[in-house]
């Protein structure tokens, strides 16, 4: 085993390769990758260490350092290779990205700007331990053209090492060098790599709001934190009461640990069937509910909420609900409590809602559709490496296309800058359809 | 005058109003501020100000304090007033860019995706003692909707003070609030802004290397770095000899301090027509040549060049020049010492040029054109807050776009998340064009 500076600059050296491959050798080694992950024999010894990682964390859960929540994601069951190998094979069908033109401009006549889309070149991601997320970020990263260091869980250590030698193995058949895709052992080498800032382009830190601020303050890499999702639905008054209830339902149970995962719900005060029809719903699947004065008063079973409760990410099938007067009451409560996540609102007036969205900051803003759609695949990205809650490069799930940096290409025949100052030449600054 | 966080938080409150006015608004604006610029007497303060600062200037040259070409970007002519409100109706002419639609998308049958462009919220900027560029400055934030908090070099405090009044005029009769832009008066100020991470998205530090790295340092707000230009030429054994001399000239003359004026001439051993050419032409321009043992060979009257003259920023009359063997040498010199701003090839072969571009990783990779067109004005950008070496968010020069984030819009009518992994409904992901 060679040192992580030194299997990071043999990651940097493969991005030339990876860069140049062409569509369809790009598009072959991603099909090489699904139909890997579709053979019984080939991922045999990967379901075999996820059989022992799964014993480990059994006990781990018996002893409580783990949840059953964790334990869920920890499991790589052959219906989830199935569903990374579908995606692997959307993601190869999906048209080539690296060095499409994203700007094409005469200057002026024989002068011609392009600008092209091109890999960051050497990226990091971190991520819980959750085997099935390996197979689907090697993938982005090898549709943009980017070298990959990656650092799982520990949990899922045996599974994720078991993986990437099947990915090795695919990679052999290749022109890509196995350099491309490097996993770190342990947290030790994952300490080495926070200090390769000048050959790491882009650290994606997967994790609970701590530990991306932990990341982001013990490296000089940029990091893009995927972290806290504290969403909010709005119920406004003239919501659609069963289509509150089925999308607040479809929003805190179908994954309540997803950063998307609904954790406060608004209701305007003049909206009474809207949030009698929701919490009966959401008491009929077991939502423990934390509640305003205003919302206890009209559904006593409500426990109280204290100040904690707004801005919580309970993760779990707890919801915060709290009464408001207005549009402007709900706006200020998530601007102050959001994170910039997924918000959303239930309303039949198309009016109410365009000022919603036009007046709420975040990376996600949606109109009676649940905030689990927030997500990569959902999107039509063909997957994800994480969502975003920053502002700058990449917001909301971050595909294909927020691994990629760009560069200006200018072809001209002795072009001369002086020339146009004396205005002997002038710019047309025409655009090239 | 109240505290920095103050003023920031009302900048910040400003910016609703900034990304909700109408393109016609946002146009007029523009046009105002530039019929300020170009009337005499609204001017008067402003130039009697910079006045005032270039007594001040050459008093400090005199005691060794300021360099020339300082002196030079300190005065405000009359000519380059009439430049910046040029800029202004340019930019106030192209179209309206905020909310406009970067991805529009059907999920499934009535569920509509769009991803639309969106201010990214309060920009701060520091910036060298050059007046013209706060206009410059304040138009790029105004077309892209964000409030500004500005910093420029104290040899121009005088100037900068009178400039922001007279924008400040030209708000107070339109609908954005004068909150829209805040000059700092100082370091102890900057020093204020730096500590306000929770309300400003973006720092814009334009200068040296090392003050962009020591911004970096002394603040967790995203820095979008406008610092090193360390470009390179490379003249291939076909290059043009006369092309070569013009474009080599134009390069390192017309203004050295600039960042993406050339610092090191690379040329094929197999082209000594063209470095004979191009060594005499910027000998009779007066540039002083610092080169490699080959270099002097041939040209006995070039200085001998030390190891620290290769990846030197000269920014003045000086250029380094090196004799390399073939591509691959001229390819591996510039990975060793660019600074990934522009890098340059002068060949007649495409193909040659081609190969150039595919592996050099800069910011803007130029074929037989002058590094000086690296540039928001010249690339057609409407003007630059700076040109950023780095990869992410915006590369290269750095205009209107590279100040937007974006936000992703769902519309719905009640749809549910768990539809899809049941497999009641399928997703279509069919782009609308």
């Amino acid at each position: 085993m060679t040192t992580v500076p030194h299997r990071i600059k043999q990651g940097a050296e493969s991005t030339h390769l990876l860069a140049a491959l062409g569509g369809e050798e790009r598009g072959a080694l991603l099909l090489a990758l699904a139909d890997a992950l579709d053979d019984p024999e080939i991922m045999q010894p990967v379901l075999a260490a996820n059989a022992v990682d799964m014993d480990r964390g059994e006990a781990a859960m018996e002893t409580g350092d783990l949840s059953e929540a964790s334990l869920a994601r920890l499991r790589l069951a052959p219906s989830k290779l199935a569903s990374l190998s579908a995606g692997l094979r959307t993601l190869a069908a999906q048209p080539e990205i690296v060095n499409t033109r994203v700007t094409h401009r005469e200057l002026a006549p024989g002068l011609i700007l392009e600008q092209r889309r091109h890999p960051l070149g050497v990226i990091g991601v971190v991520f819980e331990a959750r085997p099935d997320a390996l197979p689907q970020i090697v993938g982005l990263a090898l549709k943009s053209g980017n070298a990959i260091v990656l650092k799982g869980g520990r949990e899922a250590a045996r599974t994720n090492a078991a993986m990437t030698a099947v990915i090795h193995h695919v990679l052999r058949a290749s022109k890509v060098p196995v350099a491309a895709v490097t996993l770190l052992e342990d947290r030790a080498e994952f300490r080495e790599l926070l200090a390769q800032d000048a050959a790491v382009d882009l650290l994606v830190a997967r994790g609970s709001g701590a530990f991306v601020r932990m990341v982001e303050g013990a490296t000089k890499i940029p990091v893009l934190g995927h972290a806290e999702g504290m969403c909010h639905i709005y119920l406004h008054e003239d919501a659609n009461p069963e289509m509150a209830a089925a999308l607040v339902v479809d929003a805190k149970t179908t994954y309540p640990a997803a950063c998307n995962a609904v954790e406060t719900l608004l209701w305007h005060t003049s909206a009474p069937q809207a949030i009698d029809a929701t919490l009966a719903a959401l008491h009929a699947q077991g939502v423990k509910l934390r509640g305003c004065d205003a919302t206890m008063a009209r559904h006593p079973e409500v426990r109280a909420a204290t100040d904690d409760d707004w801005g919580a990410e309970y993760s779990d099938l707890v919801l915060a609900v709290r009464a408001v007067e207005d549009l402007d009451a709900a706006l200020t409560h998530i601007r102050t409590y959001g994170s910039g996540h997924t918000e959303a609102i239930v309303a039949e007036s198309a009016a109410v809602a365009e000022q919603f969205i036009r007046q709420v900051d975040a990376a996600c803003i949606f109109h009676n559709a649940s905030t689990r759609f927030s997500d990569g695949l959902r999107f039509g990205l063909g997957g994800e490496v994480g969502i975003s809650t920053g502002k700058l490069h990449a917001r909301g799930p971050v595909g294909v296309e927020g691994l990629m940096t760009t560069r200006w290409l200018l072809r001209g025949s002795g072009d001369l800058s002086a020339d146009f100052d004396t205005k002997t030449r002038a710019f047309t600054h025409r655009d090239i359809c």
